[in-house]
């Protein structure tokens, strides 16, 4: 079966769970015209449904091959990559300046979740470009903006980041590429890295990579790097393409999924030094490479929410295809679509309340990251970008938590089925599986939320958007409506259960921050689910004033959000603030 | 790196977590001398890192070839399964009547975790022929067994379990296959069968095929199914070989995982019928059925600690050797290994508690079945049939759910590493995911551990046994040692939500089935989250008892899991009570 965007849950989320609505009626958005949102992820829809999706599987099977230092996509993929460019899609939310439409990110951010859910492995090449569009605007001269930025946002070329080295992972100020000033200004770049993703390809006649190197002179650590423009082909004053610089694919990855995606060995300096163009100043390339990892790992955590919405579609339609036994009090006569048994449908409403609520903190996040740079008031914009900030690590990690349960749910209701590759419910399981590793483990980004982002302020940051979480559940109690079940108070526990794990965390990261950091990964579970689940009952409340059947449908998906999983805050609250010393003592234990 | 043994950590599960030892003093094991436990499993474990870990990649790599009706394993493979049952070890278990060596289930319950830890996809073909040695003992007559019986116990001939058509699954009563009475007492089949499992290969010279099938004139459902017996080659008075059975491989299954393991299509019928025996009675299959397959469902979970403790064994080296960062008051000069940052620790002891906690359920579930055929005194085997059924879905559903689980954990660990399938993590993570759907899905567990199990008998076995893990919780806290930190009150609390949501769901089995077959899966999980954090507790209580270092490393290890998994009983109970309106909300929230 194909693909269709979920339009009316799309614009619910948007509109209601993700604020958008309330943004633009404050006028934080300027002229933007909220009335093209449908037909832009219409469109979209649309166009992953005719030519994205019927490539998803086909890039699996035949995955990617390289010879003669070259790499050939999937059949069928050049093509497809052609019509995105034609049809406009790369160059949705790119700067106006520079042929962009300049839409909000938040309508990106809907349209990311499209490529995601429809193609995968297809949609995390433009994902790269654009992050390599917003650190070059961010950080480049107006020379390398004019030769690259243009060719950048309509997808003419293709983008990649390079980071990773065998010794430097997440400790990326351990990189050894070497970067040596030449006589003209520009460098020459050797070494190697490893993973990088659509490093080389044959959809596009030039790529621009962006490569983190050291000079010779350098400080130790982060401090000592640089991001460096590498054409892949060297670019004439003319904007024809020149020689063919020294960098290469010299291997690919055999992966677990996403085996459409070519992860690349890159070697650089076998003839003399790739020429590269430096980016921002010298040894200051971290915080350029930070711009391109935040909108990333945004874009990451849309992955995890389209690829499980593309398994609960398929799921859903597998339990309403698929007829096993007969169900309790069932009134038919024959066997039951499997969705008649109570344990196929509450797997389905795990998978589709689940991938709602991450859908609606990603989205939230790109409101968040628009209202930074388009509202008018400096205070409204620099509060705006605390929220992004702190709601990045969860929309990354929460998110493809999540797209990773969803998958395994997706396989599950298939039954044996689920486990032959034929049907593909296994391989949206595959794909789903980098996302929690790639633009930061999630580990990592739940660090970065309990370290950087409840840290950074005192914890200013949570306590607002508790207020404003508590202000919903506010609603919901005021409701009165039967339907709601316990949604109310389960997410006043869970609510209680953010409020004061926060402050635990916020003591500890002062005084013991170990404990801080054993709890992190539980705390940002915590958080997910007490935000996603006030997330969808404010969705819920919007519904239910707009339309009675449309309003009751949303209120039972809140409903067993909150009895599902919100209700488990105050079990993570328990792990957060009682199991640090356990584990602690893990080397003690785990190693003889 | 090759695979280990936990031996002490078996040891441990075996005679205190799973009551071995007292069951043994107690006189249940009769003439069973335990001190022979410890031998057979050194060279279990030896005959596992040696033989079977070493081809465990090789299989899964090569896979396996269906070509002219003949089905070739992986290189390597028949050899090893040559020198298994010349080393003996697929008659652990069997009767002695037979050749087989008498052991308890207990006994070859951690065996089967050896197998299933080094290679899973090896292990899984005397699974299958274990469950039929047993249908076979308990309802084939005299003749068949002096044929059969011995050569499946030694091995030389494996088994299969044939239920699954494409119209039947989980619905085995609705299978088609069919048999017709011949003149000589025996039948003949036709029909097709899929799914099944090492239903060809070279690695033994004949198969002995167990196969559903419905009479001409047999009732419709599972009242009309019969079971028969279908060599691959019939065999002669003389106990040689003859001509070949009219029953085939047809196909084989490209899969997601276990790919060493033949899941075969198998065809009968093409040259008039193969030739089949019945086992037991016309009509009574499903009951000879169930006895494989409640021996099956034990092996399962089995498969799932399995697949566990080799993920984490592999992980644990990995974090100890991969240096990444440096790690909050480290006192080293460079980077440290990653099990130095605590997020990476929290996840080791997830993998180390979680397997620790399913291994003890299933050898527990082993221990009462052994003692349910062992024990002199009708009423102590009575009791211990109605605990073994208890725990036996448990030990499926609750050990293959973790096997997933712990498999995800070892690839975040290797960080991108984990998804590049030459580091073997991912294989792990992809085998280990039909565990939780083939012997009966997980749900079906989780259905029948409500209805058959709780529901049979009021609730007695459940509250029998959840008096004795209130004993070992009034143990944890009489110790008054400050080292198990919070493990008392959690537990008590764990118990408590388990003893509130049985009462409600034996409320509802009554009233509303619907409802409590919609809390059915949280249930299980509860449970086994109760049981499993008691039975850590009570082995730690044994360790520190006999030696204070590896006292205090159970005692940590018991602390975990009550503070992160048993912990999240109570919000569990809630989801079992306050969820069943949202679930079966489902068809009109979903489906619009």
């Amino acid at each position: 079966m194909t693909y269709r965007a979920p339009l009316n849950d799309m614009l619910l989320a948007l509109n209601h769970g993700a604020g958008l609505k309330a943004a633009v009626e404050a006028g934080h958005y300027g002229d933007f015209d909220p009335d093209i949102t449908t037909a832009v992820l219409e469109e979209a829809g649309k166009f992953a449904s005719d030519v994205l999706a019927p490539l998803n599987q086909v890039g699996d099977r035949n995955g990617v091959k390289l010879a003669d230092k070259k790499v050939t996509t999937a059949p069928g993929w050049p093509d497809a990559y052609k019509r995105w460019t034609e049809a406009g899609w790369n160059a949705v939310s790119g700067p106006e300046a520079h042929g962009g439409q300049g839409l909000p990110l938040a309508i990106n951010a809907a349209c990311t979740e499209i490529w995601s859910a429809s193609n995968v492995a297809f949609g995390l090449c433009p994902l790269l470009t654009l992050s390599a569009i917003e650190a070059l605007d961010a950080h480049g001269s107006d020379e390398l903006k004019d030769i690259y930025l243009g060719k950048l946002i309509s997808g003419q070329w293709t983008g990649t980041m390079q980071l990773t080295e065998p010794q430097a992972g997440s400790d990326v100020g351990a990189l050894r590429t070497r970067a040596e000033r030449a006589a003209d200004g520009s460098y020459r770049i050797t070494g190697s890295k490893i993973f990088i993703t659509y490093g080389d390809h044959d959809m596009t006649d030039n790529i621009v990579h962006f490569v983190l190197a050291r000079l010779p002179d350098a400080p130790a650590g982060t401090k000592g790097i640089s991001l460096f423009l590498i054409p892949k082909f060297l670019v004439n004053a003319d904007g024809s393409l020149g020689a063919r610089n020294d960098i290469y694919a010299s291997g690919i990855e055999h992966k677990l999924g996403m085996h459409a995606s070519p992860t690349c060995t890159m070697t650089m300096g076998d003839d003399g030094g790739a020429i590269g163009y430096l980016i921002g100043e010298e040894n200051a390339g971290m915080r350029c490479m930070f711009t391109m990892m935040n909108q990333a790992r945004l874009g990451v955590g849309l992955e995890g929410v389209g690829v499980a919405d593309r398994a609960y579609q398929q799921a859903l339609a597998y339990a309403q295809d698929r007829k096993q036994g007969r169900a309790v009090g069932s009134k038919g006569t024959g066997s039951d679509p499997i969705i008649a048994h109570p344990d196929v449908k509450r797997m389905l409403m795990q998978m589709r309340v689940l991938t709602a609520a991450s859908r609606s903190i990603c989205y939230a996040t790109a409101v968040a990251l628009d209202v930074s740079v388009r509202a008018k008031d400096a205070g409204v914009r620099a509060e705006a970008a605390a929220r992004g900030a702190l709601l990045t690590p969860i929309a990354k990690a929460f998110s493809t938590d999540i797209g990773n349960e969803v998958a395994y749910l997706g396989v599950q209701i298939h039954g044996g089925m689920g486990f032959i590759e034929e049907t593909g419910a296994a391989q949206h399981y595959r794909d789903a599986r980098i996302t929690a590793i790639y633009e930061g483990t999630n580990g990592i980004q739940a660090i970065d939320l309990v370290t950087r982002k409840l840290g950074a302020n005192g914890g200013a940051s949570v306590f607002k958007l508790l207020d404003e979480l508590t202000e919903i559940v506010r609603r919901v109690e005021a409701s009165n409506d039967p339907a709601f079940g316990t949604t109310g108070a389960k997410l006043r526990d869970a609510l209680g259960a953010l409020d004061r794990s926060s402050r635990w965390l916020l003591e500890k990261l002062g005084t013991a921050p170990n404990d801080a950091l054993a709890g992190a990964t539980p705390y940002l579970r915590l958080f997910g689910s007490a935000l996603g689940g006030c997330m969808l009952a404010n969705e819920a409340l919007a519904a239910r004033s707009e339309n009675e059947t449309e309003g009751a449908r949303h209120v039972a998906l809140a409903r067993f959000f909150a009895e599902t999983f919100a209700v488990q805050a105050p079990s993570l609250e328990k792990t957060v603030t009682d199991g640090a010393d356990a584990v602690l003592a893990a080397d003690a234990v785990l190693v003889a």
